[in-house]
């Protein structure tokens, strides 16, 4: 008896010392949400990409939860992230412009606003209950100093403010700094190359940065939270020597294939460390892939249009959530979600507090996460200044229909080629909220046969989504828009940094200017 | 050492044993076929279907090999299936039209013809090697009794020789019977209801023929062709009272869920009777979605258009190939396959002889199947008497475009509905072949992009296919063509067997005519 009381002691000790030196699972799980950019639905194998390139993604879904009808906040980069972040609308976190009415606009170089200091960003409640936040690649909220990362809750950066346009001829336009953490390290097109031939080691790069972090944090315990914004499939397209021509569809597929390999080492790293089932992982786009770009851009798969629009092709993302032995495997969630619940969900998960003072959009996903559960929401899409169309269940209303000015479409941009809707598709703004055109989007998901206005399916819905658009107008207080200024005097000159490395250039005189958004 | 090598004789007797009570695995596996009706590739959850229906599919691709590359031998039901039968293209085979230029016929109640004798069948060929072979559901190669399965290489019949259209009143036309081999044993809409809600029992029955034919030839241990023609997803669609209302895209998906439910059954079945590791089982379609019945078909996710057409929403195909043991899980071949290759693969699997007295276009994947080999062949895409288009490799070329007459077109028939590529989706036929029209359909899936043909990448490619044209041109003997005459006196009125039922109709003299054949 003596001795099972000792093994029974032991036992109570290993119990006591397993609490104290394990990470505390319920309360404070490491998160990280890997960010594509200019991704399409239709890009991931499980998805429906012919050429299934995307054996990783299609193992991550396998093992998680894929969520067919999730959203960006937005059809483009700049308010679709600043919408992430802020878990509120663009209007409402000012990430749009009024200097005309339903533009889409973002954050080039020479932009003069960013994230406001009154929005609160995700890692900034997570900071305050012991989370490190690092975000690796791609900002996009603000590239002035004021705007960074560092000045808004994350505790590390490895990246760039702004696309990775180029290269410039740094006189009249600065080639985009690279920096870590509060100053710069390099330039693209300089220290950072892209070649003319699309090869870039970028993605290796970011994908080495996840790595060491995630190894870092592990190391000590602390939580952390991973924000993974790599940018390959965005234009400028690259990839690494490795994958470089090993795609059946040319450059564009060889980034998908490259960031598909980063998505399995990063979760691989988790397994090793026997992290995954303290972490939540959660794989998404910034919006629609851009059709535009013709064969050099990605799918949205069966959807209408693509980025720049609200139609489903321009914020329908590619999303899959992950989190071993809590989320249950194989499983299709058809919530319809936001890319802002994400703010909510982890912010919740984290035992932080969301903000009370304010309207969040997003909303907490945990019960469809770890039940699979789903519940009824509305979902807004915005262009501008502009709510362009309503989902609410399976039904979508367009209040709003334009793809881009007739005169940029005879100039051959197209944000949907080969596609055309009599009276959806339309090349001028068209105001349809009198009598909105209404899809039904589960047996109809390419919007292409418009529900007849005296049907009783329409009288049916169509009250349940006015009264909820009239619900989201009335509490609506769009905030000051943080796009609609311009100058050439705040590019990336000068960043922070740059003199240690003898980068910094000479800025021109001050010239603020309206920015001109044409679509 | 004594008992080691009494150990040994009994290992060694066993090993005897087992030899000589097993199904013989190399010589005689059986084959089960299950081709869908009008579904499209893109209405599988794994080509992304974005309502995620089909579990017991995405399941058999991840136990299996998927083929995004797989086609129909044809954009219309009965061609594909007698190429699918006789291993040879409609043209050859004689299952087209010479009525008017590059027009899809098929096998309505009027057609005078069907496969001739002169096609030797797939059952034809393993029945002299000792198989049983039963067709469930549509046979579609003639509906006289000549042309009946049991004349050509079928031992059991269960289904229907025509689509199941109707209802008909019998006095100008007759409802389509429903035969048990030689026999007719009712007629749809009368005997074997469809309601006008879409309720129907038919795929249950269909299953359950599958189920009992599969156990009693388990339990004979004679091989078996199983040739699983369902259609429920064919116009008018139909589900049983469980599968009603069940999905988010309404009747169509209903079908859609009934069928993969079935397949499930079906290769459940094989395990629980410990013949998988025996059993090669192929899931496909006839042709693409027919995206003129709008809300009403199916997906052809990405691809251009649908049935009636060349372009890749009109034959590109869901396939899956299976066999535990065999087929390692988890594939995905990209080899350039057709449902002809099926009639090569099995003959040869089977250990009979592919007829060499012929041209037999299908060629045999087993290496595709066994290694995942994939080797270049031409794949050539007929629109009736017409050579429309070509694939080699990663690139198509077509020869003539046409979609449907201008007139059809604006009547709201509509093959290619929201789609619209200049010079590509035409309205009237237009001979490309000087000049033909080239497109990489890896990075450009949806056949949007014309390859300028001043274009280094053209003058590369065309030659190539260009020589495969005329190769296949010169060793082209076009059969006779079976679908040009049609007679009322010739349509279902007294079936074999239609006087034991006291269900025989008054047929009208003979009256024949060329076919119209509008599209």
């Amino acid at each position: 008896m003596a001795a099972y009381c000792k093994i029974r002691q032991w036992v109570f000790l290993l119990l006591i010392f397993n609490l104290l030196t394990n990470p505390c699972f319920a309360e404070s799980p490491n998160f990280i949400i890997m960010l594509m950019d200019d991704m399409g639905w239709g890009d991931l194998g499980v998805f429906g990409e012919p050429n299934k390139e995307t054996p990783n993604l299609d193992k991550m879904a396998a093992e998680g939860m894929l969520f067919p009808d999730f959203y960006s906040a937005n059809p483009l980069c700049s308010p679709s992230r600043a919408a992430l972040l802020s878990g509120r609308l663009p209007i409402r976190n000012g990430f749009y412009t009024t200097n005309a009415h339903a533009r889409n606009s973002y954050t080039p170089q020479i932009i003069v606003g960013g994230i406001p200091d009154e929005e609160i960003l995700l890692p900034e409640l997570l900071q305050k209950v012991g989370y490190r936040s690092k975000i690796i690649g791609k900002w996009h909220l603000g590239h002035r100093p004021q705007f960074h990362p560092l000045k808004h809750g994350f505790d590390e950066w490895f990246g760039s403010p702004n696309c990775h346009f180029g290269p410039y001829d740094d006189k009249t336009t600065p080639n985009i700094p690279v920096y870590r953490d509060t100053e710069m390290i390099g330039r693209y097109y300089e220290e950072f190359p892209i070649n003319k031939n699309g090869e870039s080691n970028l993605t290796q790069i970011f994908i080495q940065e996840a790595v060491s972090f995630i190894q870092n944090q592990s190391s000590k315990g602390q939580p952390f939270f991973l924000y993974w914004a790599v940018d390959a499939t965005h234009e400028p397209l690259y990839a690494s020597g490795p994958f470089l021509g090993t795609s059946r569809r040319g450059l564009y597929g060889d980034a998908v294939r490259e960031l598909d390999y980063g998505v399995g080492v990063i979760l691989q790293k988790l397994k090793s460390l026997n992290i995954d089932k303290n972490t939540f992982a959660f794989f998404s786009s910034d919006n629609g892939a851009a059709t535009y770009a013709k064969t050099d851009g990605g799918s949205n798969g069966p959807f209408l249009c693509g980025k720049q629009t609200t139609f489903e092709g321009g914020v329908r993302e590619p999303s899959i959530a992950w989190w071993t032995g809590k989320i249950q495997p194989g499983q299709v969630s058809h919530q319809v979600g936001s890319l802002m619940d994400l703010y909510t969900t982890l912010v919740n998960l984290a035992g932080a507090d969301v903000p009370k003072d304010r309207v969040i959009d997003g909303i907490d996903l945990s019960d469809v996460l770890f039940s699979n559960q789903t519940f009824d929401r509305p979902l807004f899409y915005y262009r501008g200044n502009e709510l362009m169309a309503v989902r609410l269940g399976i039904y979508k209303a367009h209040l709003w229909t334009w793809t881009n000015s007739i005169q940029e479409y005879n100039q051959g941009i197209d944000f949907c080629p080969g596609e055309e809707i009599e009276n959806v598709t339309t090349h001028e703004q068209v105001n349809q909220s009198s009598l909105p055109l209404l899809f039904h989007i589960g047996r109809d998901f390419g919007e292409k046969y418009i529900i007849k206005p005296n049907s009783v399916e329409y009288k049916m819905v169509m009250p349940k989504i006015i009264a909820a658009v009239e619900n989201h107008k009335a509490n609506l207080v769009p905030g000051i828009p943080q796009l609609n200024l311009c100058d050439d005097a705040v590019m990336n000159w000068s960043p922070p940094g740059c003199e240690k490395l003898n980068k910094c250039l000479k800025a021109p005189p001050s010239k603020p200017y309206k920015c001109p958004w044409p679509h």
